[in-house]
């Protein structure tokens, strides 16, 4: 049995006619794997490189006829179709095009994706393509072989689809959340004052690792001073330490920050971090469905530039899913409204040039009546002895 | 102090003459690693994507004045230049460009990289680009900034350029070979009979993560049966299991293959490996400097494919290092001959209809005198009690 499609079709026509958009052909692992629902060759998912080249792999959705989407990849390490289903399950598109081996491997995908739009009428269209991502070789093998069609960016389009989490994607995003706020108080409590941020991130991407997790990022700071990068910088005691990690599941990112110190922190930065708590919690207070963007930038704004963050205070808050700062961008005037399912990670920090980069970020989803955390856990100023 | 240039300046200024390029344009994480000496911006060295496009930077090296090299990237996450010398120790390039926020992260960098290669005197040169890697929207930066241009493929000077490895590199491999290995038989040994091999490569994915490494993929298969993909298939009792599994460590890759059972082997199986071992000992025994790449594939074919694998066994030898399947290209009509610190990749194997997919697989370095094992480790039929 053909399983449905994993994301709404509905919305994915309307943005397209909204963008003009004849086709849509996605290319990135993120973007495959959302409107497949899951599947990337497994043996390229983390090193498209190979050879003199990289993989790369399409699904092309034609706005007007969507079940007519069609899938183009290669077979490497897989001898037959039913080797696709043994492996990853059915898989809603059945019009799949196998590339053959030759010279190039993305320009050869791009030849047989473009092949298959000229065959199924496309010849003339307006294709979205990810311009960001998409290698120079297949962007020529496309205008080559398709010298009529139109290419746009599909980022927006794309970013606009992926903005409403399904309850699946949610699932994910509380997941990797909470590990990743887990990882992190590990982190602290593993580490002593001589430890330098270079080893305790080196920790948390073994950490990440073992959870079955994908490292991203440790940013990591220790006040006073705002190098904000793993480094030779003993944590030392009595310093603010904040570690500010990305990790990835399924494709799905984290982003999460929390403050430590050995022996108890100086009273400055506590008091800071009091002050970014606090405009969590007024920020919080203030998301839910039909709020805009602006109304909440400027809640959040006017909370974390208070008391002793007046100066140096800052809100930045922006969309997450399979992307960091994806939609809905969240700034002074955005005018537009947040609808249940969008995802906000809310970052409230002080570069306080005395004292540190004191912060802390979570994620919320909005709900109908508001919004609630994800995986938020672990949020309080962690104080380790690290003797 | 201004380190010396981390790669072989002369043979990049022979390769590019041999090639007619004028300036090297590298933008793929793993070139830009190897041209800087390693650095790349923590931010997005695992997470190129973010917002609506991507991470990038350049490292341009003209061919005719290598130490005027310079450097394209962001500073997002790094406040100011000090912050790179603290993070990442002093950097060959003193020429640092940095992209300012824009639309597109993509195309801004590229857009700097063609002035500045026009402020040099680079309008009208031949530049070699990654085209299988370079995103769209940043080639059509170059293309409009630098109409005079030729824009070729680098990606066979550079993988030139990597095939002789330094101390340094083959350390690096080393570590992550032996690392891999090691893994492999942990997993083996941490696994049982009703196991699936979606599961068994699950903890090889952990396993390598808490190593520090980055897992790259976990190739499996069960025989008998040709399925190589981690699935909901059980290990079972007596059926041979072969995992191939491929690692990263600071972006040298491993790609290491092993088999195992629970319990002893069915005599076929244990038959065809004994073939592919000692294939691996004639090839090993035939590497070394002035060798061609066709006597060694004469050489390791003929080993393989004898007895009971006469059918269906298969050598499949290759280089390795920031690349899987880089230079030197080993094949029947391979000219090409073997130098000192050439690093390969030897794959002996036999894909049996009755008896499943039985391989091994190493990468040795070759000597002054012949060639040498990279951490490889653990290489017996691992028979495990799995009960």
């Amino acid at each position: 049995m053909t399983p449905a499609p994993p994301f709404d079709v509905e919305r994915l026509a309307r943005l397209a006619r909204e963008q003009q958009v004849d086709v849509v052909l996605a290319s990135t692992r993120h973007n495959v794997r959302y409107l497949t629902g899951g599947y990337y060759l497994h043996f390229f998912a983390r090193a498209s490189r190979f050879g003199g080249g990289q993989y790369l792999s399409f699904v092309a959705v034609p706005v007007a006829r969507p079940h007519s989407a069609f899938y183009v990849g290669r077979r490497d390490q897989i001898l037959d179709e039913q080797h696709y289903i043994d492996a990853f399950g059915p898989f809603w598109i059945a019009d799949r095009h196998w590339v053959p081996r030759g010279p190039s491997m993305s320009e050869d995908a791009a030849a047989v994706a473009a092949r298959a739009l000229r065959a199924g009428g496309h010849g003339a269209a307006t294709v979205a393509i990810e311009s960001s991502f998409l290698p120079a070789d297949a962007y020529d093998a496309l205008r080559r072989e398709l010298p009529e069609a139109t290419f746009v960016n599909a980022a927006p389009l794309l970013g606009e689809l992926r903005a409403i989490k399904q309850p699946r994607e949610l699932e994910r995003l509380r997941d990797v959340h909470r590990l990743t706020a887990e990882v992190i108080r590990r982190a602290f409590y593993e580490s002593t004052a001589s430890d330098t941020t270079g080893e305790i991130s080196a920790k948390i991407q073994r950490h990440v690792g073992e959870r079955g997790a994908g490292f991203l990022y440790s940013l990591v700071n220790v006040g006073p001073g705002l190098l904000r990068a793993p480094s030779s910088e003993p944590w030392g005691r009595g310093r603010p330490m904040h570690l500010d990690v990305g990790a990835e599941l399924d494709e799905y990112v984290a982003d999460v920050a929390r403050m430590g110190s050995v022996g108890a922190p100086p009273a400055e930065a506590a008091a800071l971090f009091e002050v970014c708590v606090a405009a969590q919690t007024r920020v919080r207070a203030a998301v839910g469905p039909g709020v805009t963007c602006g109304e909440v930038w400027h809640t959040g704004t006017d909370a974390v530039k208070t008391g002793p963050a007046a100066e140096y205070g800052r809100l930045l808050v922006h969309g997450l899913g399979m992307v960091s700062h994806e939609p809905p961008v969240v700034a002074e005037d955005g005018p537009r409204r947040l609808e249940p399912g969008m995802v906000l990670s809310i970052e409230t920090e002080v570069r306080h040039p005395d004292v540190g980069h004191i912060k802390i970020e979570d994620s919320v989803v909005v709900t109908r009546d508001g919004c609630e955390g994800l995986g938020d856990v672990d949020r309080d100023w962690c104080v380790v002895a690290g003797g």
